[in-house]
């Protein structure tokens, strides 16, 4: 590997720059990303089609020195796999055809064979190894359990997740009967995109944050812990934590090698509680990037004077990069993170 | 007043039972709110009418022994007197007819004469203290002005908040601005309330968890301190936060009489967080109100042996309740804070 930030700082080693990433790094603000996509169609053609999606994923690496290359794929792809038939409509978002309400739903649910049903996603990882030449290492993800449960039980991004609460607290065992099947068809999807060729493993739990803390372990922790112990250090393992900063201390518990932060906690704090167990991830607010550059370079030197020169840190933005940025301010970032002094 | 359990928690003296009320107890899940409501002819028509108002906010409390009643009316109604124009469109949401994009924007609005532009909610307050006759005390609100910001600069309710945030990042002169204003107008609409006969003033802070710490502190809280401070202590304050306990200890230093926590923090740790300057809210998952009676108490029985009996406690839920639940279960969580030993 010619670029070893990113793994060194998983693994808490010094770098000679903090390795920098940018959650939808491969996205609709780049104009190039915009042209592929009209190329493919539609959102899940371009994931589908193994030689635009890894034509998107290395799109932002020609314009910026970023430390990593993540697959271009969407978290909704396993439970489209699963049979729930996943469509995106236009202004609406991600929608499946078919939903999860009763036993008899998760007994229809298929297991799917990641070479077989996911082939496609294996193909991108594939081609993105051999296109990326060791340049930088390449990430491979899923979604959390619970936040694919979410999907399938209320069949669309929600904004109360009234249905699925619903499930939680008057039929946990039908939810958990549920999460275990995602785990289940998680861990093998994983291990194919490690297999693949994926160096390291990030997991979103986008909706961790909605849970009350006993549930929070209860149906969404204890199911990353199973797949991370089950991917047995194969590859580093990134946590990505939204609003959950409660159980931050359980999450470093977890078996990951590091936790993705949003921007609502401060650095230092998370750095103070997490002690010394796993390396940090993020976390500016990525609304900063609609800021003027020295205002980029200022909100951004603020935040790694927070977390220092010490090993374990990785920089990127709290959420994924918003649409309508400036390409140049995510390279104004860059440049800035990297020209911070680790001595 | 009869009742004095909210009073005497929200000054953390000792009370014979644990006060309990419910943000939105008046509200769609009860048929008779459908009723008056649609007699109204609606939403906006409904808080405009003084009389049906506050037969609305009165309906819960012929139901349910809750210890308080609230004003029914929107944090909206002050932005729509400054000149922002308020319509609800169904399926929607709230929307402004006009949005604030420029210092001019700001310039044009006005600061309310709460006893003329917002007179129909003076008198609902008026009618209320008038009807209660002193049988629980009657809460009067508002918005946090970053709150009420987010929505005069997005014009609806957000997603992303990207455009408020644009502002925040990229004029934020602009918006405290905007920020000032609404303050100005924040602090005679509560005097004007209290003025009328309102016995706890509540500002509900619902967005400030989607800034980084120390915007948060900026941008919401230093705003609601001021507001606090002009109230002068006339009355007991609550501020609602959302997604803020990072910010907790700050929230507890800022004058305010009492915190109402959202369900994704422990009350045993809010407890040791804030120690004993102010009271605390909350924070059951509304979601639980969906599950059995069974499962109610003893979810609610497990949330109030975490709070103990210590006074300065109030019950309630973390967030407004939900539409579709039973309005018997509700009755089951009133039924068993009541029951709960404080002794």
């Amino acid at each position: 590997m010619n670029n070893q930030r990113l793994l060194q700082a998983l693994y808490r080693q010094p770098v000679d720059k903090i390795p920098v990433w940018f959650m939808r790094q491969a996205g609709r603000y780049l104009p190039e990303y915009q042209a592929t996509r009209k190329q493919a169609g539609s959102f899940i053609k371009l994931c589908k089609t193994p030689e635009l999606a890894a034509e998107v994923s290395l799109q932002p690496l020609r314009r910026f020195s970023v430390d990593a290359a993540i697959l271009f794929s969407d978290i909704l792809v396993l439970p489209d796999a699963m049979g729930l038939g996943l469509e995106v409509v236009e202004t609406v978002g991600p929608r499946f055809a078919r939903t999860i309400s009763s036993s008899h739903d998760i007994q229809q649910l298929v297991i799917p064979d990641p070479e077989q049903e996911l082939r496609y996603v294996m193909e991108t990882v594939r081609l993105l190894r051999a296109e990326l030449n060791n340049q930088v290492p390449l990430i491979g993800f899923a979604g959390s359990p619970w936040t694919v449960a979410t999907y399938m039980v209320e069949g669309q991004t929600s904004k109360g997740f009234n249905i699925v609460k619903k499930m939680l607290y008057r039929e946990p065992e039908l939810l958990h009967a549920l999460l275990k099947k995602i785990t289940e068809a998680t861990i093998l999807y994983l291990q194919a995109q490690i297999e693949a060729g994926a160096q390291v493993i990030m997991i979103f739990d986008t909706w961790g944050g909605i849970l009350q803390p006993l549930s929070y372990q209860a149906f969404s922790l204890t199911y990353m812990q199973t797949i991370i112990k089950k991917l047995n250090n194969k590859v580093p393992t990134i946590i990505y934590s939204k609003q959950t900063h409660g159980a931050l201390e359980k999450i470093a518990d977890s078996g990951c090698s590091a936790i993705g932060l949003d921007w609502t906690i401060e650095l230092k704090e998370a750095k103070a509680r997490v002690q010394h167990k796993v390396a940090l991830q993020g976390n500016l607010d990525p609304a900063v990037l609609y800021a003027s550059p020295e205002q980029i370079r200022m909100q951004i030197t603020k935040l790694l004077t927070e977390i220092g020169s010490e090993p374990g840190y990785i920089f990127n933005v709290g959420h994924g990069l918003m649409p309508d940025i400036n390409p140049e301010h995510v390279n104004v970032a860059v440049e800035t993170v990297h020209a911070f002094s680790v001595l």
